[in-house]
């Protein structure tokens, strides 16, 4: 295979050794300021700056919370998150399809956002590419809409195995789309044994409950 | 940021450059043996499969048709396409995040599978990382669901820009998803002028025949 030639995967071994340094940095960053950080992975289109946009709404008004948020080519997330009130800043990745952790340190510094409780870190829409990626987060949520298929943790397993919590996100099309909850739950848990599910829909706000409480008891 | 040190773009220089190469030598074959080759790409659960399965089901009987289907992990869709009836070769990439040409290459000459009409390749679910490698193909298809957002081309302007046509699937789910056709349209014109684009159901078949009018034409 063309990308596995030996001086390629050396190449990348050396970039994933220094961003996990500059992740380690970070990480030791946020728990010295008493950051909780959450980061996001999906494929494109998943629902994952809706689900961010209903969270800020809620968690605004008693926490401090802001969000980075990462994308080749647009800020449109930004602005979307932005009509939640809370501070938001868009990462422009250019041809790279994933977050380092070296542009998430430049963007804090670039912030300014003093003391926050909760820091939300949107990865660029990829369901390959984020998940060697320390981000120095506490806890990492990959998304998956009903309307996507429910083989999609048999296909993607890695992004499932470096990820702490499964989102089911738009359930409101659960029926529309003939979405089997069982067959996906099933398809999770042999990816990824004991790995907590939420089923949620934006829209709706129906598992939102469920998963802020969860989402509060690790503060 | 850190992929984009020189080092590193120049190894992915000489990877892209020998890949086209072998994407030359693809393509001079093809087109002696008079087969016509399709890509298929899209994010993860866009709903390529199902496309290509309702395609090739219809295709069998008047042509000579066979499939390639790229994935990081299972034999999933090769097994729901081989339920067309017809030849079905699975590549399985590892860690790789898309299909090269060498990939192919490889499989046809496993196959063994003779004089074709039409020939699919349906690429790793991911709209970042096949857009750079040329793998010989007449045409390349970008799908993308009705349930993925109207802004997908704007995020992902690089993935339509080396795309010829724009799939539009799921039409059965616009109505329930919101979906709003005129601002995808627009979002598709505006990066990618001129660019074709067929609106379809897999599973109520809207949209097909107009799509396969267009293919059959192409031969």
């Amino acid at each position: 295979m063309m990308s596995d030639s030996p001086r390629l995967v050396q190449v990348r071994q050396n970039v994933l050794k220094r961003n996990d340094v500059a992740a380690g940095a970070l990480r030791a960053r946020f728990h010295g300021a008493g950051t909780y950080v959450v980061s996001l992975v999906s494929s494109p289109g998943s629902g994952k700056t809706a689900f961010l946009e209903s969270m800020l709404g809620t968690l605004l008004g008693r926490y401090r919370v802001a969000a980075l948020v990462g994308d080749l080519a647009t800020d449109n997330d930004a602005r979307r998150l932005a009509r939640s009130g809370a501070p938001v800043r868009q990462i422009i990745t250019g041809t790279v399809c994933h977050l380092e952790a070296e542009m998430v340190g430049s963007a804090l510094d670039d912030a300014h956002w003093g003391a926050l409780d909760f820091l939300f870190i949107e990865n660029v829409g990829n369901l390959v590419c984020p998940s060697s990626y320390d981000l120095g987060e506490d806890l990492r949520l990959v998304l998956f809409s009903v309307t996507e298929g429910e083989d999609k943790p048999l296909k993607y397993p890695t992004i499932f195995n470096t990820s702490d919590v499964a989102i089911v996100t738009k359930t409101d099309l659960a029926l529309a789309a003939e979405y089997d909850a069982e067959s996906a739950r099933r398809n999770i848990e042999s990816v990824r044994p004991g790995m907590k599910i939420f089923e949620v829909s934006s829209k709706t706000g129906e598992g939102m409950p469920e998963w802020l409480r969860f989402l509060e008891s690790r503060l």
